[in-house]
């Protein structure tokens, strides 16, 4: 087993189940995505990566939002990216930045401090073959190009362009039935997700989703922003405590 | 650090130099792969994947392919993909074929158990993702369609498909310079690749290509009739050792 760890839950498999493999980071965004996959009928295989983010609590809360949403199967897939450098998400020398508003990120169209090279490709590689090794149809993942379209890889035409590679470079693929790639957010705002997740009684109470990892959500960096400016639009409150307070 | 190790060696280092990534997995086509990109001028950035492949003693090849070669740094990636399952190359409980003639290979179409999931995605992904960190232009990978064109991920349209990939899914190609794959052998037969390799003395005593496992090159698993195929066809001796005999 090497360096994953798995757990399975033998009550909830059926075996004339779908399947689908659901990258669940730990966020809010996965875990809304991982709910949308369940009331679709799938059967769950969650996949959480430990790739040395200075935001571990996230795979922590990985544990609790699978075990409360009920997957069949979830695994830990420890593939370290912090020697690949360059990215604030996983090198602690590189300051997270701190913005004024949420607004200030909308409209800042740059990539990003927190862009981890090809993280989303990495990913979704894993969860691809993941999928063709288990026979699941697809893979889900919790990319959206709304409130935050600057990561080049959360856009609808990246996930075109790895839909071909599932295509052409796997098994299933020449068989004539690639894993596809699923991504239910793709085009909703925070504020929709937010409520969406709220319809689907997701566990958001479990979700982490602050960069800085503190051992309370600091509210100041872009990802806590845009989070509160989610429940905020949606009429809500974010069940999370803040070092900020919910401003 | 984390899971890996790296081997840098800092003599070989100039700033002025064009950086490569390249896979290199201790066998035979990655050994001449990395020779050509040194050969056109490159300063190699070598990464090994160590991923759970029953053949290990690869990985022991790819640090004196790397030395012999004298790249600027090698990166050993732990990346444990036996549980995903479903190839004989990281599962001891599937027999790993034996045919009776290289030619018995290359006319079976149909992809072999020996096929890992989506492997050389998963590579490329980590490998683009080094590329991008440090500034390198491309990444060299030794896959070849002529002689073995039966695993999906070794086709030219599948590099195709995946370049789009690291245009589209990067902050470099958003930039417009996305980091390129290079792929030196993927139209030469085993013996072109053999030739080649003498030509620009690559280290080929020191590679290893034999899928079993065992401490001498077994001379009858795919990899090891394709190679010998290779050395056959261009007029030269293998110099491994084979438990066949060099047949």
């Amino acid at each position: 087993m090497g360096n994953e760890r798995s757990m399975i839950n033998k009550n909830s498999h059926t075996s004339q189940s779908m399947k689908a493999v659901c990258l669940l980071s730990g966020g809010l965004d996965s875990c809304v995505t991982a709910c949308i996959a369940k009331n679709a009928g799938y059967e769950l295989y969650a996949l959480t990566f430990d790739y040395g983010q200075r935001n571990s609590r996230e795979i922590k809360s990985s544990f609790s939002v699978a075990s409360a949403i009920g997957v069949h199967e979830h695994r830990i897939v420890k593939l370290d990216l912090s020697w690949i450098g360059g990215s604030a998400l996983t090198d602690v020398s590189i300051d997270m930045p701190e913005r004024g508003s949420a607004e200030e990120i909308v409209y800042n169209k740059s990539i990003p401090i927190s862009y981890v090279p090809m993280r989303n490709t990495v990913f979704l590689s894993v969860g691809g073959a993941y999928a063709e090794a288990i026979g699941a149809d697809v893979v889900f993942i919790g990319a959206n190009e709304v409130d935050y379209s600057h990561y080049p890889d959360c856009r609808s035409e990246y996930f075109d362009a790895v839909r071909r590679v599932f295509h052409m470079g796997s098994k299933r693929g020449v068989e004539g039935a690639p894993v596809g790639i699923v991504t239910p957010l793709i085009a909703m705002s925070k504020a929709e997700i937010v409520r969406r997740g709220m319809e689907l009684d997701a566990p958001l109470d479990l979700t982490w989703s602050c960069y800085s990892g503190g051992s309370i959500a600091c509210g100041r960096c872009d990802s806590c922003l845009l989070r509160l400016k989610g429940f905020h639009e949606a009429g809500a409150e974010d069940p999370l405590d803040y070092e900020s307070g919910k401003v």
